[in-house]
């Protein structure tokens, strides 16, 4: 039996495709996004045309429940969960202070935070019994520094980042790999930044940085999620951060 | 007429200590916590006999519309908030993550992150018209680190902190200076530490440690939250960590 | 007997106007500066005039005893130091690795990080015996992230600054407050800023910006520096940020 | 022929074992250390018994010239160097202010600091003509953080990480990629933590913690150099912390 992979947020970017390559080496994939069931049963097609083997499911993870029950029915039908790759965000672009209201300020910390601390309670224990297991957490920009427009998604971001730290205090000793990735950069992903800037701005900043690699490429951030999954425990990463050679990282100024 | 110095969380320790100190230099004190009337009349009662003026007010910060209503009433009936002291805590001790139950987790985003955001969504944009304010935000270690135990606290701190730096990007440059203020030691508070360990253990704690400079003494915090208050914006302090001499900073260990 | 303020790099920009100012409060300032007399002069004859005592000394920290001798000299003759204000800059603008010779990177380390470790092994055994003192490190952006250009520059920072925190680690619980002091800002100082602009972008800088607040002003900075000395030793800071109002922060983009 | 993969600090721990892997994975290795012929011998031998190629040489670091030259003879007699790791180390134990003289605050960071500068300062001229390379730094947790009895160490791995910001602000849009790697934790290295600690507290060390996995292993160690290396540059990791499963990380209290 396969390891499984479980992806929470597998959109067309990161989460897709870090599944399928996980999916491409050895583990059973399990795909969880909220919408476009047409792209997530192309994704599960696609990873079956190469051999691999998955699974999909379009969930809300915001609602109360969902992702317990995911998890379980996971765990009860499929196989043990080996690995988790958390990556749902909640940038929704700047906005000033007046014009983020209670409902977006709330929103960023269900879906960056507190999911996250969902998942965690429904999967660690599971992992904790069995002596091992792994949570790559995505990360961004946001979780190291606030800046402006950014009230929602750093508040929630900043929260992830100190809740893996405290997963990691608590679960790495019982042999439980918790990582938080910095993603530092713009991250060539149609659904994410796309959606954010529109097709157009979208295209252009795909045309200016030049799309094979100016901006993060998730083919090959990919391999880094699977390095980590890998790593012996003798030598676990807690923190990484990743950007395009071209980009200016976080404590720089362009 | 005096400026306003608005304290959100102005119990035995920090907080109640502060808006003493500034009702002693020139601010009209309004003192806002969730329980004890008396402790909250017999404070401004002392600020009175001191010669200074102070209103208390006992609410409960997570209801809805209950800070918002503060501030609009403060504001038509008092004065202009010239300065705010977000002082709520959310500590609640080490507590394994399956022992962290979800309304836990959610109280501490509520207290320590949403409350902020809330109370700087009604205060900033007075202030921002006037030209100028200050937002003094009592933060802990758990904002720059995450520990064993402290799923809750850590989460809400470490957004609290990205929230303040997001405050500040956009309200700084329009003259309102916010500071993340770490409070990274133990504080001779009976109100939090002292409810936290017990009668016993917090006493044990103030014999050992020598409660005169072993741990933190609010009186003399208070000196630099008022300095902060006060710098001129030529120079202004966003982050500012505090202990005592004898304590151990977060990045050490004993 | 006056305590005794000795100010390390006492310029025309914040160490002598930090010295003028501990000299208002009740302390003998010691002033050394690298050159000109003349100004140094002047700081003591401008001291004198406000009522207060001061002695100038002009010296080369980089060469060696010279440091060392004029601490056991200062204590010979003039009184316990009680305070040193360590101020020596090493910026020397932007060069591109090729032009950064071997001399410019140790001349950066010599006088920002050595010379704080020679002065260090000379006061701190004084202050140790006494049971107190103060260190107050003026440092600078480039202690918490280096950047283009700045290859001698954040070297020699950021092992500042390290040496600060081990400092603060050894000294800090025996009665010796260190703090490092990160100015993340212009500062309106004709000796360094002004020199390291040239005149003309120097004064346009100041027009820009506003030189009344929209540069640091030394002596609204000498503020903080004094409130650093005058902590009860239950609330030291060993770490703060300062910068305009208008200024943005490290970790934020323009 | 061959990318050559140039190790400075070449021991029986990580820098050796890197190398090792590195010539496993179609990389000429050149070793250089400063001591201890034979073991470099063998090492040498080792590879090539796997079928590797490689180069072994004695040398000083820290003396003139002695880094610059060999940087040319290799770029000249074997072929230009794709990857260079920096793996040499200035632990020197824990040393009260008093115990720590000049010579020892300057050996670290002539050794840690120093030394990087200067081989950047040969080698990124090179790797910037030729459009790519890689510099892999091997660092320490003092690097982040100062501890007592660390002066020298923590001032020299501070400036380490700065200046490794500083190359990879000006190199990474060249192509080059700068790698800060935050070796937090105790290394199962004979050369370095075992001479540290002396014979039997190391094996104590290593029965205590299970010398599997409590420590790091440098051979899966040599995994995640070797990933940094290959990473796609659209995808680059600037920094990454490393320990075993059961250590404490630096951010955290024992």
């Amino acid at each position: 039996m396969k390891p499984v992979c479980l992806v929470m947020g597998a959109g067309a970017g990161i989460g897709g495709t870090v599944g399928k390559h996980f999916a491409a080496n050895g583990y059973h994939a399990v795909l969880c996004r909220r919408s476009d069931a047409q792209g997530l049963k192309r994704l599960v097609a696609d990873i079956e045309a190469d051999g691999g083997t998955a699974n999909g499911y379009l969930l809300n993870a915001i609602e109360d429940e969902v992702i317990e029950d995911r998890v379980a029915a996971i765990e009860a039908d499929i196989g043990p969960i080996e690995v988790v790759i958390y990556n749902l965000g909640a940038q929704i672009g700047d906005r000033a202070l007046k014009d983020t209201s209670y409902k977006a300020f709330e929103m960023g910390w269900r879906l960056a935070t507190f999911g996250l601390f969902r998942l965690a309670s429904a999967v660690c224990p599971r992992m904790e019994e069995r002596g091992h297991g792994t949570l790559l957490v995505t990360s961004a920009t946001a979780a190291v520094r606030g800046n402006g427009g950014q009230h929602s998604h750093a508040a929630a971001m900043g929260g992830r980042r100190m809740l893996c730290q405290t997963l990691n205090a608590e679960f790495g000793p019982k042999g439980i790999h918790v990582a938080h990735i910095l993603i530092d950069g713009a991250v060539d992903a149609p659904d994410t930044l796309g959606r954010l800037l529109g097709p157009e701005r979208f295209q252009q900043l795909r045309d200016t940085r030049g799309a094979a690699d100016g901006l993060i490429q998730p083919a090959h951030l990919a391999d880094t999620y699977l390095h980590l999954a890998r790593q012996h425990r003798s030598t676990w990463t807690h923190e990484i951060d990743l950007r395009s050679f071209s980009d200016t990282p976080w404590w720089n100024h362009a």
